[in-house]
């Protein structure tokens, strides 16, 4: 049986899509370097995503720092809500994900279960060590983030972020200054986040170092509807809420407003990211029969999340993975970076109306107090002044007051204060925006993308591969060739390709024959390929072929450019060239 | 007296372009953020920098983790000499860099003193802390990387990469077989760096997590020249040589050719990249008359470097600081790599014509050895083998041979052994690339750019301050006003941003005289200004005003657009505008 991952990961390391890190001295698992050809496809990947959120949702970007101090998690729950259960072999030593390991023999959620609890599993059901069938240690609880620390001898303890969003929402002030103070605004960072993950088994889907790209909208508590909803209410979506995975049934296929109005999604504004991010994975070239919606249980939700939903692919190998989660984090984080900092972290969210405020107030009457109490008639106000004003009110309506001082007491009479009601007019209040968070992982997208584009055919005489990619993802657009090695045609093929070089990612290609350079490109999804034969010489025309029928087109030299821009933007399609 | 620096840092909080990393609860020196327009400087910084690596010397991009084990760094040498010496306060436990504390009391560069010394310095002159004036504890080598695990337990040990160069090294033969096994190639790699400093004390001059550009050539042994070196031979550079550092002479301005010619720089191919990069920095808009090549002094070179420029530029506060360093790093780093690893990490390289190598073997003639030695003929034959052949020759020549087997000796003649000469053909050999490293620090770049850029003058009636920004550099393309906030003139505003904003960064803003609108762009270097007012409304012309001169034309809203790309692209001039 053919096994996707495993072509994929040949052709990766093979052609310099994807390489283990630090192979020659021996990789770790869960990191993963990018080659030539996997950067140029992990930044079309990016700059679609961008497109999307900065240039059409005017978010704007920053760059935080990845290591950042211990306060920040201590804020952020990490330190504390941020850990795995694991246990050791006492034998051969290895680590494992205690939790998982007891899976079968529970009908709960592992994560809802006390260390003690699983280790009581572990002992009930004789779970032995998946590697050597030993004993299992005590099961303790591991931070999954990476520690280190800042500056010399025990330095002040830090991490490598586990998210990008952190970066944003310690600049929240920062942030709401440069969005002049008003709501919402929305906010994105794309870059590594670290998670040291026990023992990583799944290659390139689970990485201990990973890329992000997430946005942050900062809105209003009350205002969770989305002012652009009308132009996606109609996309279908395929739902897996809560009950649906509870009660082992099946997807639902909904358009997004009727499932705002059915309350299966819970905000506008969080169908709105689901519906957008729908959009985004099928421009990056997903197979969106393959992409569902899944509710997170309230037991998998992470600690900062009111609701989430993952968007998930399906993979042959592993099932369905997750490639991004939409999630409401209230205004969970904010409030806790506040307390933890003391900086208030809040915006000014103005009434309607000014509201006026009615208080009332003492007012000790010292032309009365002062000729009777002399020396101490100062001592007198001070401390009427720190009584409850509607008391002293209701006392001195029966006549007179008794005033404790430290060591005697006065009576005081509705003469010697006046109780008064006064208005003070309240233009707003301070609140702490809600953050609605689609936050996707690049590294899984662009695997994906990998293998939903992974295709097979038979053409001419033989067995090929090639990915479909779609032209602006493709991390090479365009092949040159001569068809042979000789000098004139050589010449020819320079120039076309040092003129389509500047505006499109092309590679020049002399080496073997004319249809070994055609399947080179195939594998790695080069959409069209330039072939530069004789008759160029003879009447300045060259042949354009077609990754996916693997046609070939005659086009005029002069026409060339102005052709394969038509190619790329989508104006002409290459079966209509003459 | 005014400050720059202070200037600067005031400008990027209050606008956005540089923050201090998790200021809330209480930032640490050395890291910092990127508001808004910090990273949209930072992103044209960097494309014009790959464009010139990338797009004209024709690099492959890799992206590799910024985590990496440890093996990793005891190949590259960073772990033994990637060290500062330190020093702690015994009363109030501050850290120093020893060898700075004893700079005025030597002559040599105090790099080259053990720790020893440096404490009996520290001792003979009395030096104090810096602080309190404390006694100083030990001198203590104090490794610059930031340290992690991977995995639980001890895990295995690992080190945030001080360079990215590392990254691409560890892959050479990944990249070599992608360049299908041919030198030269050049690879780059841009991204995160991180240095645990000490104490850093010059802001966002030294981080301890930075940014690099790093590119590495590929190339063979003797093959340091460059096949374009005659595009750059004329570029004049502004050396400073070992020579005149060390005999306090000043600089040599000299062309790129001579300096190479009159062996001041010792290979056209350091020389060529010193060049290449004046003219990227000169592009990104750098003031070169405050731009100097400085040669590394022996003593102050990388433990890998065999020769080293710094291209340093010079700010107002900290004098001259390095932005890049043009390096020679020989075979060291493959070598290492190699040794370690047990790998292989070599480029084939051919003879020019393939070489006979003669060589002397020993051929054991079985048909005499059998019939005569019987069941030893065997184990005779291979220990024969294992003679020296040229010795035997000898030997036979003056007759017989005493062969010695692990019992006994047996007497060879001639008969029973030939000794022939044979020659094979060897097309070439194993060889360790050399490396040529251009490596560039982006944060520095950025904030030189920034100081140079910075203007102050009087504009109308008022004192202003801008940056007069390159206009493809700018963060900020364009700015569109609606002189008033009336519907009318801020539907027509809005449209012209909408257009603008797909090609352009473009901000819109209404709030605030048109004198503010003007200088909160001023500010940021927003080369042009558009302003939407009544005129608009009646013969669809709107006002382009330019940052520098703070001069305003008017021009047909349908001529708008092509001006613009006119002015960013430089086919016209704004002073030639009707």
């Amino acid at each position: 049986m053919s096994d996707t991952y495993k072509d994929l990961m040949d052709i990766s390391k093979r052609r310099g899509f994807i390489w283990p890190s630090f192979e020659i001295h021996g990789s770790a698992s869960g990191f993963y370097d990018y080659g030539p050809l996997g950067k140029k496809l992990l930044d079309n990947i990016k700059e679609k995503w961008k497109n999307y959120y900065i240039q059409k949702e005017g978010f704007e970007e920053v760059k935080s720092t990845t290591i950042m101090s211990k306060p920040v998690f201590e804020a952020s729950g990490h330190l504390s809500g941020f850990e795995d259960a694991l246990t050791q072999c006492k034998e051969c030593n290895n680590s494992f994900r205690a939790d998982h390991l007891i899976e079968e023999h529970i009908e709960v959620e592992p994560d809802s279960l006390s260390n003690k609890k699983i280790e009581q599993k572990i002992e009930n059901h004789n779970v032995r060590c998946p590697e050597c069938g030993g004993t299992l240690g005590e099961v303790y609880s591991f931070n999954l983030m990476f520690k280190t620390n800042i500056g010399p001898g025990k330095g002040r303890a830090a991490y490598l972020r586990p998210e990008t969003a952190q970066g944003i929402f310690v600049n929240f002030n920062y942030l709401y200054k440069y969005n002049r103070k008003s709501l919402p605004f929305g906010v994105v960072q794309t870059g590594r986040a670290y998670r040291n993950e026990i023992s990583p088994r799944k290659g390139v889907i689970r990485m201990r170092e990973f890329q992000q790209m997430e946005a942050e909208v900062f809105v209003e508590p009350n205002e969770k509807n989305h002012p652009n909803f009308s132009k996606v209410e109609k996309e279908e979506l395929r739902l897996f809420p809560i009950k649906n995975q509870k009660e082992d049934k099946g997807y639902i296929n909904i358009s997004t407003k009727k499932a705002v109005e059915k309350n299966i999604i819970g905000s506008e504004i969080l169908a709105y990211y689901l519906a957008f991010s729908k959009r985004i994975l099928k421009d990056i070239g997903l197979n969106i029969q393959k992409i569902r919606f899944r509710q997170h249980l309230p037991e998998e939700r992470a600690h900062y999340a009111s609701d989430c939903w993952d968007i998930e692919g399906e993979t042959d190998r592993f099932g369905w993975i997750e490639l991004a989660g939409i999630s409401d984090r209230g205004d969970y984080d904010l409030k806790k970076h506040a307390e933890k900092s003391g900086e208030s972290l809040t915006a000014f969210k103005e009434f309607e109306e000014p509201k006026k405020l009615e208080k009332w107030v003492i007012e000790p009457n010292m032309d009365v107090l002062g000729p009777k109490h002399k020396q101490k008639a100062d001592i007198i106000a001070e401390k009427l002044k720190e009584q409850d004003p509607q008391k002293i009110k209701k006392e001195l309506e029966n006549n007179s007051f008794i005033l404790e001082l430290d060591e005697e007491t006065v009576e005081i009479n509705s003469e010697e204060v006046n109780i008064q009601k006064t208005t003070k007019t309240i233009k707003g209040e301070n609140i702490f925006p809600h953050i609605i968070e689609p936050s996707f992982g690049i590294d899984r997208i662009l695997y994906l993308l990998m293998e939903h584009s992974y295709k097979k055919d038979k053409l001419g005489e033989g067995q090929r591969s090639y990915f479909n990619f779609k032209p602006e993802i493709s991390p090479i657009d365009l092949a040159v060739f001569p068809l042979m090695k000789e000098e004139e045609l050589k010449l020819e093929a320079e120039k076309i390709y040092e003129e389509l070089n500047k505006e499109y990612e092309v590679v020049y290609d002399e080496n073997g024959s004319i249809g070994k350079r055609y399947r080179r490109q195939d594998e790695i999804g080069t959409p069209y390929c330039i072939t530069i034969d004789y008759e160029t010489l003879e009447d300045d025309s060259v042949t354009i072929r077609q990754l996916t029928s693997g046609k070939q087109k005659r086009v005029e030299y002069k026409e060339l450019k102005s052709t394969i821009n038509d190619l790329f933007s989508n104006k002409k399609n290459f079966k209509d060239l003459k």
